[in-house]
């Protein structure tokens, strides 16, 4: 149950497709977990591009008759994540603009490492910014190249940029896929039912839409679709690859495959090899759940211990604004989970956790279940500690608030209450993720502090 | 994923806090998956009682301000289903009256059977209905009762109603909890951190406020709470207990314990009964989230089959009112239910239910599993066929909408398209409530059609 | 513009037209000025009522689908005034019973003054009451009563109350309506184009559904709505007509006919007395908007005095809950109001409202007034002091709180800092409602503390 | 009741209050009439600009926590009309920039008639446009500017732009506030009652917060305002005052000073005036409300005509979904106006209007009068026939819906079916806002299709 670490976003866009804003929507529906605080599409009809957008979950901000009006075979969309008490509707993507070309529209996930330097760049020279996105930099570098054709000046700009990107561009007869040289972030090519395509951040888009994998959009790859063809790749950069390993860890959905993986299975794997590098004497092992479940049957699996639903997610939780008795201990993590008490009550526990980022819901999780009459609580964590921020475009405390950055493990054990702590090793992670232990693919400075860029 | 059957309602009763309306809010919000559609919390301050109530979530009904209206040391509340298009914001409950001993205000759980014979003699002597709740009824019992004390009037009153009814009154000075000499539903008794009282139609919602459980109210038992005092209980019938099975089927709430037993454990039992008794060979069992959670794992556990989370539950559903494209098959249950097909393709898996009840969204289940690459599809239930709807507080569908009272069993595996179907027998699902197979002491006419009153 | 009293309701019955809920739900809108807190409306499709009621404007409360479910030819509706903070939709109405006879639902405007008293003889015989309402008492004494006949039992019950009441009641078949001796409230009656009948509060209400005035419900008549018949009429008390004077002074909208008379028409009468009977030198004279206008168009048209719209109402103010600057003096008055200071400044303006209750309104005018310029204020008031509070259906404050009730005319003046201040006195004030001068035929108790009952 | 032109916008500036957003919130609430479909505030602390913007009422934009988030002594505001449908969020106001000297944002009520023509050379220079607003032109050419200073930008700027506008800017340090050479739209300059100063559409904006007019912004006028000095005036154009003279006639709010002259009394004055040239024997003068007041409060003491409230406005209006019966005609302006028949009924009446624009409006009311019995309706109209479009920054029909520029004042009378019709002609509209007769300071192109640019 990480709480403190988030995805930026989701993208997604649909090309040719007579009802494509509407299938831009319900993909945004799967991709809901990537970013609740916003939601857009813009559509074209070949000769206008129309934008939607506004706070909120993707089915509030859309209705029958607002889908209507984003006419056109071709749309992008967008889930944005945003930080609380961020008001700004206006970061909200996509991003439109008309320039010399006509209109275009922008979606993004990811983070740009030098859009503050670009920025300082394009202002210089007369460019004005409305925006606190770095999104925004990508429509002044297209309208400001040379290139007289559209795809010749997306090349040029996103070699101007930095960092971690999977965009989706809409053009009013075009549409273009781009990931960087890193493929950081994960962007999947799909093929709809009646011929067209859909590109989306994860595969379990594809699913509602009863679209159909073809592939990855690879690092370094744009993608061009255009009417009646199939999408043309161009190498913009040769691929390096380092995919952000804490998309199997935690934020990806457990039913897409991304980086050619099974997210459901590699969590499987990373409870497995837990299993055998930090076993433990127990009379049964449970997940935090939802995001420990897979890694905990792994466990389960391996080791031969009990798997059980020891803890219960409340799905009525929302926000409640009451403040508890002062005899209420705990109320935060006790209205989203509960414990099996007749199931836990004198018994030798392993509870396993994705991740651990600032120690807090970790240190409830123990306590309610010592309460609840675990005997022993063994705490084992399907990932690393978790020492540095990403800059790769997930929302990370800074480190003096990830607890690995500043306590050893013995101390977090200390601190959270356990009887026993561990981690999974980083090879072991990358085993469970790459049977080919290809750790080069992988980006894992959340967890090493070695930033590629 | 029991879609057609509902618990109609959950009732509490805290005594003796001076924030005893908050918790009553808490434990309202515990109790949330008993009814979603209406909210209400009555106090008392000694002098006057204080009622809200209002349509929607117990998190919606409530704020700080209003529940700072309801003040005093005892407090009522309910949450309440409603069948859909119905408006009356009339029927939620608590009831109150002013009547010649005061006011009084009563919260019920359960379905009177009599309920229209008793109105209609009511009405006959001049009373007046202001509402369509079979609640009304007993605020003119009591009220018209020719006894001069409240209890003994209470007691008169519930001498006339027959059926389902776990109620909690509270007047100005006392609170009161009964049972029916069935205990039809659950109600147990609870102790507050500070020596007050709570009953609750679930230990579940013991657990948020920090209480300590003491023992469920028995049936036919009349509990009354009076200030300083230990609760004074009375047998107003002889118990005869005739539980509602389908708490442990479905209802309850896997942490809770009702009539005595963990749920999740039951369910567990139930899972490890059908193992043994409906074996099939197969790759791996999945459960239908969350429902059959804890049955899938029993079953696995008494199999040796392996224990997959295959099937994802989607927590952003909401109601949409986009309608699909044609290529969209099955969007309703797509849109809660994702298979993880990297698990399930190629492989031989049992899907684990609670029940069936019209049998459509097994049917798209299974057809989503197959879809998603499984070989066969075993459906396995850990209840027995639905034949016959609730008169004692459930919302059931008619009998001729219940697909197991209209098809044999293979007439069913063939509906929903399953590689084979096995249920629950009745005695299976005794044995695991109940050690001592003592079936007199369930209900399960919604099985049998042996309806007790 | 008084703001401090307040008409508790209106009500209509529509009787005879297929679309019954809809001609109330536009009534209701016309007579939107009597209560803004609540609305509601039952419809009878000759076997069933059918009844939505909430908190909100008309508008509000009920929508095309909503208007739907009320289905049938007979209708009747209500909004209500509650005061600040009473949160209790209950309180609503019509009020619906199920009793002995079938079904019925009543709507009620006006105030029983024996109401505790009927309450209390009706619990002490075992009724029970569910509301705070006054309207309640009704349906109890309905259904007690002894006689076989609604009609009997109707006449029955309303001997058994006293105070004011302007009632419809519903039933399957019929609708009455029912005016209590003195005719306290206004109830008039109007033929639908289609041959259909209404009663409504004001007359205002039939217009906007093109009905025509035929005459007023009188005091002590029942009238009854049966189909395909005139209505019949039944004298239950002799008549002894003692109408609300303040109907005309403020709460009927101008473009009513009550009792007999044109509001407006005895409005601007009354400014006209008041120009007679306490003139005062001036440069022109104003009304505060929208109370006053008509008065002071009768003030400027027999003194011969400019007429100016010196003050300006503002339409777009609602609540703010956002603090002043504390340079910001007399914000509430002034978000209202503006003055129009190019024609009042270094003038003798006469300043003409409806009434005074607090004074502090009145105040804060005068002195917004002057910082325009004015170089004199003279307060002019179109009905008497106000110096006693109302029990037959108005919201008043208490004694203490009505400025004419505590100070002298003279103190008055000095308080709302006016250079002069003058009433219409009671006998004026009836002039200009009745030229016949028929003083016994109002109830003049506001002014006077002359109560009939 | 003009309802088919409506004023684009209001803007306001506060400099030198601590609490500078605050100010704007309340004086945007005076100006709420000149725009209902979006409102935003932008303030500066000194190091930053805070923006909030948002669809709907000022008071509905902003709540006390946000507008605390608006820190700052400097603010600037802006109110907008919108075309229905138009869910541009994004085309609200302020507009803010990031830019190469820091930040600013701009308001602007007004429409630059070179506005397509200076974007698509912006454009071509590799500016991208992110809305499509005029207003985004500015900061564009703000940006680009070659010159150090934003003062000598604004200024190059300013000269590029073509049209109607009153523009207020706001720096981290500094606020400018701009008009036209042609002063087509007021701009204020006031003083706060702490020293600060304020700018606004309008001067009843002061009125509310205390503050006091020192004079007009003059067209071709910059004002520099800068901490603890007089505001600096730079001539930027000559002045060629063509200021609207619509706004006396309709926009401007009555108890406002624009372009230096009371607008209550400017429009007494166009009564006056028509009822000098068009007089007609008439029994009452009744005004059409609320624009047609001050006219025929004119018209009445030119002519010694009685005036009469004879049409009341109903406050309660808001969309109604309901469809009408059959039976209910003209039902739109029923439900916002209403009339006074026992006034009516028989008399010859005088009806004054402000501006016909389509003639349906008015055909609804002649209709409705008649209805109510009036013998004769003569309507007289206190602004020429409306010929012309506007393209200074009102929004107006295009001139195929403009009644007047398709049918003669003879045709228009048979359409609305008055007995006679009447409109102010162009010299008495100029002799009632000027003595001077300076016909060549106002702009009347909307009736005469001059038009300066």
């Amino acid at each position: 149950m990480l709480e403190n670490m988030n995805e930026k976003c989701a993208v997604v866009g649909i090309f040719g497709h007579e009802e494509a804003s509407k299938l831009a929507y319900f993909s945004l529906h799967s991709l809901q977990h990537r970013g609740q605080e916003a939601a857009g599409i813009s559509s074209s009809d070949g000769k206008k591009l129309h934008t939607i957008k506004d706070r909120g979950l993707v089915m509030r901000v859309f209705n029958e008759e607002k889908l209507a009006t984003l006419s056109g075979s071709s749309a992008i969309g967008h889930t944005r994540y945003s930080t609380a008490g961020d008001d700004s509707i206006l970061d909200a993507q996509p991003v439109f603009a008309r320039y010399d070309l006509g209109e275009m529209a922008i979606v993004h996930n990811g983070n740009l490492t030098n859009a503050e330097e670009v920025r300082n760049g394009l202002i210089k020279k007369g460019a004005i910014f409305q925006t606190f996105m770095d999104t925004e930099n990508l429509i002044h570098l297209i309208a400001k190249s040379a290139k007289d054709k559209l795809t010749d000046r997306i090349i040029d700009a996103v070699k101007k940029i930095e960092g971690a990107f999977s965009l989706v561009f809409l053009s009013r007869k075009k549409m273009f896929a781009m990931r960087d040289r890193f493929g950081f972030r994960p962007l999947s090519l799909g093929r709809l039912p009646n011929g067209g395509y859909i590109v989306a951040s994860e595969t379990c888009a594809f699913d509602l839409v009863s679209a159909t994998f073809i592939r990855d959009v690879e690092p370094g790859e744009l993608l061009i679709f255009e009417d009646g063809k199939k999408p043309k790749s161009i190498k913009v950069f040769e691929a390096t690859p380092k995919h952000c390993i804490f998309e199997y860890v935690y934020f990806a959905r457990p039913d897409s495959f991304v980086f050619g993986q099974s997210v459901y299975q590699t969590r499987k794997n990373m409870g497995q090899e837990l299993a055998r590098i930090k076993p433990v004497e127990a009379d049964l092992i449970i997940p935090v759940p939802d995001g420990g479940v897979p890694a905990a049957i792994g466990y389960s699996q391996e080791s031969g211990i009990a798997y059980e639903m020891g803890i219960m997610r409340n799905h009525y939780i929302g926000r409640t604004f009451i403040e508890p008795t002062q005899e209420m201990r705990d109320l935060k993590v006790k209205m989203k989970l509960s414990p099996m008490t007749d199931i836990i009550k004198g018994k030798r526990v392993i509870v396993v956790d994705d991740s651990i980022v600032r120690g807090t819901t970790s240190r409830r999780i123990i306590r309610m279940l010592k309460e609840a009459g675990a005997s022993e609580v063994h705490m084992r964590v399907s990932s690393p500690p978790t020492t540095d921020p990403c800059f790769y475009g997930v929302d990370t405390p800074s480190k003096d608030k990830l607890i690995a950055a500043n306590m050893t493990t013995q101390e977090i054990c200390d601190y959270i209450e356990a009887d026993s702590l561990a981690y999974l090793d980083e090879v072991s992670l990358l085993r469970s993720v790459d049977s080919d232990l290809d750790e080069d693919k992988y980006c894992t400075a959340c967890f090493t502090g070695k930033y590629i860029i």
